[in-house]
């Protein structure tokens, strides 16, 4: 599991910095999280082929989450991509996006399916044989979600010792990985456990970006691998987190430490810092496995 | 008067190239001309003020010319302005633009005057006691304008010397620059012509972009004094530029050529040619004085 950060910079622009968009790469899939104005550049500076991402997951519709859309998709056409693209997002997201296709006569040719999200509860949105994407409802200035990406548990691993030893054929191999037992020609039966190793533990990533501090998401996100939290203000700007729906430092670290969840990346500052150190020296008051996120920055699990 | 290129190249993204957006400087007046996706960006990058800027001319409604333009909106609100703003473009802006706005509650709190056009003739669509804007009808794949910027004759200059000389009172100046004669105690008549000099003739801007080749713009831009005119293609791609409603370098050259301009510059230029200098030497085989712009580059007259 890799996540790789194009932009994590709150909606004023600055010279060099990004608005949020994020790739995730999860059992072989390219989610991107998040569309900022100036993803499609930063995809290619991070040399992100556009072709591997099928799917798209925006939070909210607040511009620096997804005014980089229309732009995307527009280019994937001129790439002439013919592949489905997916786009989950709070319901206007279609019209908003199509609108402004339209308008340049600029139509896909290419399948463009939206899945407008609209549940305040969390709901699992897409699934596949190895992965799935919950939303997790936020708490911001309007309807956000988070998502939380999970990898499913995957076959259990041969042990190549254990199978050699007792001459098993490999035609039960297939079935053996997924958990059966096997019956020798003596008619002795031999136990899945003792054929197979435990398949590695299943990763996982939740993204929470735009939101006030809300203890709502922590039985969501609990133990997860890793946690991108917002992180718009430092305390010293409490109050302004609290008017504008956006956490501080210590929130972030508060919901991660509550949530029991491995490593926290911050992200969403406000351009109003100069010294991205004080977001994690803040946070390490309250959690320790904190990481500062910068476009271009790369974690890998 | 003075011209920034923040972007010059066409739709498709590179790591470090910008689609269309220019600055126009021309007597106090701050016009943004086209504003492609990351327009916001390269006006910070250029260190321009957003707040000088109230007219926005967009030429047509292809992406890679107005996706920047929800995200400069939005800007424009974060950064508290009140003063109005006006968007001169092709019928639709106004729902696209404003949908993109309104499905994310992010209303603007100071005015946004759309001034929708369709005109397919050249129109005046802008004008104050200093400068004209007129529309420039091209042919492309969608409806699409051209704008020839003029500024308009200024006073007469005084001619301090003459003044002084005469011992014309300092009263009679504001009229004496409007044009008018004195007539001093002694009854006689001094003409205008004798206290003043000409003022310095006007310059004029024409952008032309996204277009075919099209010798119905000569009349409209003969004698400027800057022709930007795009050249997507060199005449090795005679046929693509045919095919897309594009120019090659020639053609541009040709244009500029029979229109008598000063100095021509090109852009727009497909991503596919790694040296700009090719694009210069094959208008030159026609026309002169050539520029290239570059992101970033000025121009001043």
């Amino acid at each position: 599991m890799k996540l790789q950060i194009l932009g994590c910079y709150s909606a004023t622009p600055r010279a060099f910095t990004n608005p949020t968009a994020q790739v995730l790469e999860i059992k072989g899939h390219l989610f991107l999280i998040d569309c900022g104005e100036g993803t499609q550049v930063q995809l290619r500076r991070q040399k992100i082929k556009f072709s591997r991402i099928k799917h798209i997951f925006i939070s909210h519709l607040h511009g620096d989450h997804f005014f980089g859309l229309p732009g995307l998709l527009s280019t994937f056409r001129l790439l002439g991509r013919e592949t489905e693209i997916h786009i989950y997002g709070p319901k206007g997201i279609k019209q908003a996006v199509t609108t402004m296709l339209k308008v340049g006569q600029a139509w896909t040719n290419y399948p463009l399916l939206f899945h407008e999200l609209s549940a305040v509860e969390s709901e699992l949105i897409m699934e596949d044989d190895k992965v799935e994407v919950h939303t997790i409802p936020l708490k911001h200035r309007v309807y956000t979600n988070g998502f939380l990406f999970k990898e499913k548990i995957g076959e259990r691993k041969l042990d190549i010792d254990a199978v050699l030893n007792l001459n098993i054929d490999t035609c039960y191999y297939r079935n053996i990985k997924k958990g059966k037992d096997v019956v020798l020609e003596s008619g002795e039966q031999i136990a899945n456990e003792r054929l197979t190793l435990d398949p590695p533990p299943p990763k996982s990533y939740a993204f929470c970006s735009d939101t006030a501090y809300s203890e709502q998401v922590i039985p969501l996100i609990e133990n997860v691998d890793l946690l991108y939290h917002e992180s718009t203000f430092l305390e010293q700007h409490h109050d302004m987190a609290l008017q504008t729906g956006h956490s501080t430092a210590k929130q972030a670290a508060t919901i991660a430490e509550k949530a029991k969840v491995d490593t926290l990346i911050l992200g969403h500052y406000s351009t109003r810092y100069k010294d991205l150190e004080l977001f994690r020296s803040e946070a390490q008051l309250v959690f320790d496995k904190v990481e500062l996120a910068e476009d271009g920055k790369e974690f890998v699990i």
